[in-house]
């Protein structure tokens, strides 16, 4: 689909993303709404909407095309009370970072059929309209979960919108798939570094001129926005827990080696993460 | 002091980049030895050398300054053996990651009074030649560690000569600590690094599209080379255990925030992990 008529619920980052891209793509209506009156603002004045709406609800009135870019819990609220607003045949999908518990949600709700969910990849610690792009999704994989057999048009629909108005590549994902696959890949990455800043940076002395751009590096998503992260860690804590306790198990195993001084096994230790590490710039180096 | 004649022993990204620096800036003489041939013949080629020499013992007979830019085992051995090739009065300096052991060992071999241990902070995760740069030491902080009360004459020369030769900040800092403050700044996040890349790439599942500069950046350092880690690690096992205890009870606090599904003491986990990163980047705004 090609939306006529387009409303985005939060003008953050992410949101923020979507009017502006949208409205330069030629969508002939875009309406905004956001709760930080500043990011409406903004939005409305660097050209990204036709229209700042008081209400989700006023956004959405008109609206063929909805996108949620609120965190999940707010996500999760409007899909339970935005329905009698909406159009009939309007299509409605989200941008939040967990699938499962939102696609459950939009069923519950009645939406079954005209939710889909989306998990675009283009970064997650970006906060508000400042981080707003009018090329944010060109290019950008983004992860698309239907409510299931039901919402399948559904789905292509959005897909297809991703692909056409954003210049995107969607790819369909089974929610829970999604779910556990970013545990891994995003939601312990983000734990393991805000764990090494809070080691480290805790005791004064630990701050001096070795801090380089290597632990820089290791501990930069630690900076991301606490609120988000935490609706996204609880709401998916079972996947999460599974992969942190991997995690601690190679913490152990490494505290193992290290006490015992063993020197050929840590050399094992290293050089397999390290061709692993390898392997994503070179895909085809992977060994392992 | 500034070098008449400088010898460099390894022809890495660190040494090879000391010799170029140094031709560069005007030392009449500078003679480097490779074990790897195809460093050295680059080093020669790019016009970093004056001479390339077959051995290490060749390489300094003449030299007024010694740089042992080998990995940290290495540079223990050439400090027992270089000792009857060297010049009387020249002064020899490393560039380890480790200090602690290998000034212990420069005062062993009989050089107390004309060694002093250097630490430049260019990342440990170049290597060969091909990381070499002609200005790989402007404005970089140098950590330069005496063997003590005796080497202190040395210590300042040495460290003068990174100010004036090379255009680095060297800063004087007792062996001891700077082990034990790498074990918390370089060390811990190397190994967590490595942990992280070996948790989640070992599955082939886990490498999807989802695996985006947020896991590349906690990851690059795992990418270091296998062989000077280990060295390093087992060089300063003590405070990197240490270290890395403290990151298992961060991970361990947080497994059960999330077994016990607390959101508020969940967001200040987070929260202050944020603050104390933020702090980094703009230190006014440090909280911790």
């Amino acid at each position: 689909m090609r939306p006529q008529s387009l409303a985005v619920i939060g003008l953050g980052a992410i949101g923020g993303s979507v009017a502006w891209q949208a409205r330069i793509a030629g969508v002939a209506s875009v309406v905004g709404y956001a709760k930080d009156p500043a990011d409406g603002f903004q939005a409305l004045q660097a050209g990204a909407l036709h229209n700042l709406a008081e209400h989700p609800a006023r956004a959405v009135r008109d609206a063929d095309l909805v996108v949620l870019a609120t965190p999940p819990q707010a996500t999760m609220e409007l899909l339970e009370t935005l329905g009698p607003a909406l159009r009939p045949d309007a299509l409605i999908t989200d941008v939040a970072s967990i699938k499962g518990p939102i696609v459950a949600r939009a069923a519950v709700a009645g939406l079954g059929r005209r939710f889909a969910g989306s998990h675009p990849f283009v970064g997650t610690h970006l906060g508000g309209w400042a981080g707003a792009r009018p090329d944010r999704f060109q290019g950008a994989v983004v992860y698309v979960s239907s409510t299931g057999a039901a919402g399948d048009v559904a789905a292509r629909e959005i897909m297809d919108c991703w692909r056409s108005v954003f210049g995107a590549q969607p790819v369909l994902i089974d929610a829970a798939a999604h779910d556990a696959q970013l545990a891994w890949t995003s939601h312990l990455p983000q734990v393991v570094a805000t764990a090494l800043a809070r080691a480290v940076l805790e005791t004064p002395d630990r701050r001096g001129a070795s801090l380089g751009t290597g632990f820089r590096d290791t501990t930069r998503l630690a900076a991301s926005p606490a609120e988000m992260w935490v609706e996204i860690l609880i709401l998916n804590a079972g996947p999460v827990r599974e992969a942190l306790a991997r995690q601690q198990g190679e913490l152990a195993e490494l505290g193992q080696l290290l006490a015992r001084g063993d020197a050929a096994a840590l050399r094992r230790w290293l050089q397999h993460g390290a061709e692993l590490r390898r392997g994503l710039d070179d895909p085809g180096a992977t060994s392992g």
